[in-house]
């Protein structure tokens, strides 16, 4: 499941021995049997050590997140989605808290921007690239449902959220003692403020889609925090409960949604011819030679 | 000092008695002089009912701040710097989130955007609209370095940071027991990330703003988060220590800082002949009946 793996640590189950780990570890770990377990209950009150920066990129309204454990010697780090155009600015971010960067990941292969994931790994060596192994695109590590993506004491859950793209993924952050609470999903297109990506290509499917927000997301704790890859108008996140209840969209029975879906009537994307062959290799493709 | 003003109480000095008022009130109480007072030390872990939501527009590059005290039944809420464009977008969000809005507040007499404290008024009658008294524009209210700003049981505290223009105040969480932890500043356009703002018009002076900035905001502690009025780059938050370390400008000595300003040979501000009659009024001035 995993290829060219560094400082790669299994074990075979989340045990509380997982915090007390030190070294900037990841481990990619399968844990769908722990997912309900009544073990890992949250202390009241946070003490995560996370810190956490929302970025965007206004040409294609995206959202990059930073994650990092500044309770570790080391400041371990991750990007989630970042951009081609505005990595120097995320990369320059990242040496001015003192970060240690151990991965860029992609939630899916994005059709409306070029990802940042290649440049980041040219300008940081040492840096590895991560995307789901649905997905089909190139990467250094590929991860699957229940995967753990660790960086310090913190890591992020992997969830399976097919229905924009065949290989979308949604990370979530743990549920165990000194994570952050509330959790937060980065839901990628999957589920948008008030919204939901589009299902018409790069094997998308509503049914899938609703199926996926409904079992993988909407099972979250209410108080969950909702990062979108994107949003078009101003908002910056949303919670679980919330998208439950205002969702105008996935409110709605499947039917109805499979409805709205189909009759969205939106335009060819306009990045879609040079961003979805580029993102298949981490944004580095060269699009032109190949096309000629 | 203050005018039409609701649900209005005073106190001579801020005690403890202050956090156990329940009903939807706000007190602007001088407080100077319990500023650097040791008896309001903050708990390890933070506790406070903070609903908070950074909301962009993407124009004018402008963020609006939503804040809740989602402990007190009422919900009481405020809008800092609120734009004309996105007012339906604020208040449907603070009708979905269950909140009362008590107050649409700026930060100073933008000269980029038209506010939407007007707007606001107006379609959800009972708020009231605060600015400087420095600034000389109209409001409901009007504060003045020193006062409290309450919503439930948290309240904001108002700097003078002037600079930017006359009349620019920086309103910052509080530091007693039950305020958000870290605190949380909102600079208007005396900070920036990286930045700050430009001082060639409206009475801005950059001696001035360099003085508001480090005696009114590199101050506070250094883990306060900064959230600025507008981002150009895609940046959400910083923190004061950060911009002490980091900021292009304002990391200088004064001289350099002034000679910094001098020279930004930055083009006339499209909006300002609209924006600055307008927001003189709450963004309702009739500026074309003004100027026949």
């Amino acid at each position: 499941m995993l290829l060219k793996f560094q400082f790669l640590h299994f074990s075979t189950a989340f045990s509380p021995k997982f915090h007390k780990i030190s070294a900037p570890v990841i481990r990619i770990t399968k844990f769908r049997s722990q997912m309900g377990s009544s073990s890992y209950t949250t202390s009241s009150a946070s003490s995560s050590k996370l810190l956490f920066r929302q970025l965007f990129e206004k040409d294609s309204s995206t959202y990059t997140y930073l994650l990092a454990d500044t309770s570790h010697p080391d400041k371990p780090a991750l990007l989630v989605d970042p951009v081609d155009k505005t990595v120097d600015r995320d990369l320059s971010l990242v040496k001015e808290l003192g970060l240690k960067l151990l991965y860029a990941i992609n939630t899916h292969v994005h059709a409306d921007h070029v990802t940042g994931t290649g440049l980041i790994k040219s300008k940081a060596p040492g840096v590895k690239s991560i995307i789901s192994k649905a997905s089909n695109a190139k990467a250094d590590l590929f991860v699957e449902p229940g995967d753990k993506i660790c960086f310090g004491d913190l890591f992020l859950e992997v969830r399976s959220t097919p229905g924009h793209t065949l290989g979308c993924v949604t990370y979530v952050t743990g549920d165990g003692h000194n994570q952050p609470q509330p959790r937060m999903a980065f839901t990628g297109d999957a589920l948008l403020i008030r919204g939901c990506g589009r299902t018409d290509f790069q094997g998308g499917s509503s049914e899938q889609l609703y199926k996926s927000v409904h079992s993988q997301i909407f099972t979250l704790p209410k108080d969950t925090f909702v990062y979108p890859a994107h949003d078009y108008k101003g908002f910056s996140v949303s919670t679980v409960g919330e998208e439950m209840l205002y969702n105008p969209r996935l409110t709605k029975d499947k039917e109805a949604f499979k409805n709205i879906m189909a009759n969205l009537n939106l335009s060819y994307p306009k990045m879609i011819d040079v961003a979805v062959p580029a993102n298949m290799f981490c944004g580095l493709q060269d699009v032109e030679s190949k096309a000629s």
